[in-house]
């Protein structure tokens, strides 16, 4: 087969408190992340806002929007500017008191190719999201894009191999997963290390579970209180198909530019034909809470 | 919770071309694995036999045997000398023309506690099962045990999640991978560690994914001709609940005795309660063949 390459752009990013600051900053990345050849970016979960979930405060559905919205148009612009696809995670206001944690995928002329809402919502201590978003409804997606068939996932879908497989049974090349996941400050010395090693041996799972490409974009720095609040580990990362890591960003700010190779699922599936031998007829119990499968 | 400690013992073994030698092998390990505290011991995928797969050769279906048959009962007679649960491979010969890569597992009383079919079924070269085994009809199984709810799972079956996810529905709190996996070993500079990586990495994310101990149990050694077969790659392992490996082995012969706390799963899933988030209203496109979920 011959090569078909395509060049990712992971932002890895660090969020303030003004709105048009975080998007801006977004943008100038965009703007970098095209200047060295990406043709597809991919934004952190809810980059245009600090990680708002560590409380429950009803003031703070204000940073909510319509879809389209100012930020949306915003990332357009400059999608259109550059000629990019864009991944873009959004806080949307649907209606009144239905929100949902989403991004829209911009098209190299600014259109919008494909939307997807976050599907499993976690709700842990400084992770309270239940109490913002309402699960998405519009099942697992994947977006044609003139690059790549993505398949967008948001954070904690990252955790669910149901996810993955239904999005690289829809056809997707690459998942792409904006995310916002730290440490709890006193868990870290204990547990930072596994926590990280699972978020990355999960996602690398699905990669070759799937025989797909998989990014993921996370946020950096620490929010919240001196002491507690929540550290942003990075990491952002890029797998093949086989689970292989391309390229892994640090834990402060970075655009990672990362080429992949799409001919590349065609030679993983082919040698590993998982794919092929799935027992469909034997399956059913996946849509059980618990319980022995029949 | 208090722990509640179990003792794994994993035999990882080479395979001569005598039936009774392997067994007689096998027995030897059991003992071995009991002396040293083991109460729940794992043979690998047909350690009865090399693994014979490798060609398609009518006459090597003569290997296989009823069950109950002489492998299971020369297996129960040991479990019952040590009062140990053993993991048994067997290729069962179920009906004329019928067979299947199977387990049963013993009981610390030489009865016999459940049995398992191999569900997922490869074909690829060397590794040609899809002619000597039908497909397993028993779905997937948990085997309540003295000691603990097992899952036992065979080989290929480790690169699916649904069978995992599955299993684990079904209330095991050990996943139990017999495996006979292996280099070609002119692939073995180029891609021998990334295969191994994968084989590791998918299935302690089926430790994360579910919240469950996995234990993998492969076979050592080369077999066939020289410069071609098969030289399977060893790396038994133990893995935690958040897929932190517990014990691994080296390359050859080895029998690995490794203490779980059960209590660790409650700990595990109430940290990070995937199972609580499922979205088994989203879930049914997973017995599709391929195609975009509704």
């Amino acid at each position: 087969m011959p090569p078909h390459t395509v060049k990712i752009g992971l932002v890895q990013m660090a969020m303030g408190h003004g709105k048009a600051a975080n998007v801006a900053k977004a943008r100038r990345a965009i703007a970098e992340a095209a200047g060295r050849g990406a043709q597809i970016v991919c934004l952190p979960e809810l980059f245009a806002s600090p990680y708002f979930c560590q409380v429950e405060d009803p003031a703070l559905f204000e940073l909510a929007e319509p879809v389209p919205g100012p930020t949306t148009e915003a990332v357009a612009e400059e999608a259109k500017r550059h000629g990019v696809v864009v991944v873009t995670p959004v806080f949307e206001q649907r209606a009144a008191g239905v929100y949902h944690n989403s991004l829209v995928v911009l098209g190299p002329g600014g259109e919008t190719l494909g939307m997807y809402r976050k599907m499993h919502i976690p709700d842990d201590p400084l992770y309270y999201e239940k109490y913002y978003f309402t699960p998405g409804d519009l099942g697992f997606v994947t977006v044609p894009t003139p690059h790549a068939a993505l398949g967008p996932l948001i954070c904690w879908d990252q955790w669910y191999p149901e996810a993955a497989r239904l999005t690289a049974l829809g056809g997707a090349q690459i998942l792409c997963y904006p995310t916002a996941i730290g440490w709890h400050p006193k868990e870290k010395a204990e547990f930072g290390a596994a926590q990280l090693a699972a978020w990355q041996t999960i996602q690398r799972s699905h990669a070759i579970a799937n025989g797909v490409f998989v990014a993921a974009v996370n946020r950096v720095g620490h929010e919240g209180p001196a002491g507690g609040g929540l550290d942003f580990w990075g990491h952002s990362f890029v797998a093949d198909p086989f689970g292989v890591v391309l390229a892994e960003a640090g834990e402060g700010e970075e655009t990672l530019v990362v080429s992949v190779d799409l001919a590349q699922q065609e030679t993983v599936r082919r040698n590993w034909p998982f794919l092929r031998d799935r027992r469909i007829d034997a399956y059913s119990g996946i849509t059980a809470r618990f319980g022995a499968a029949g």
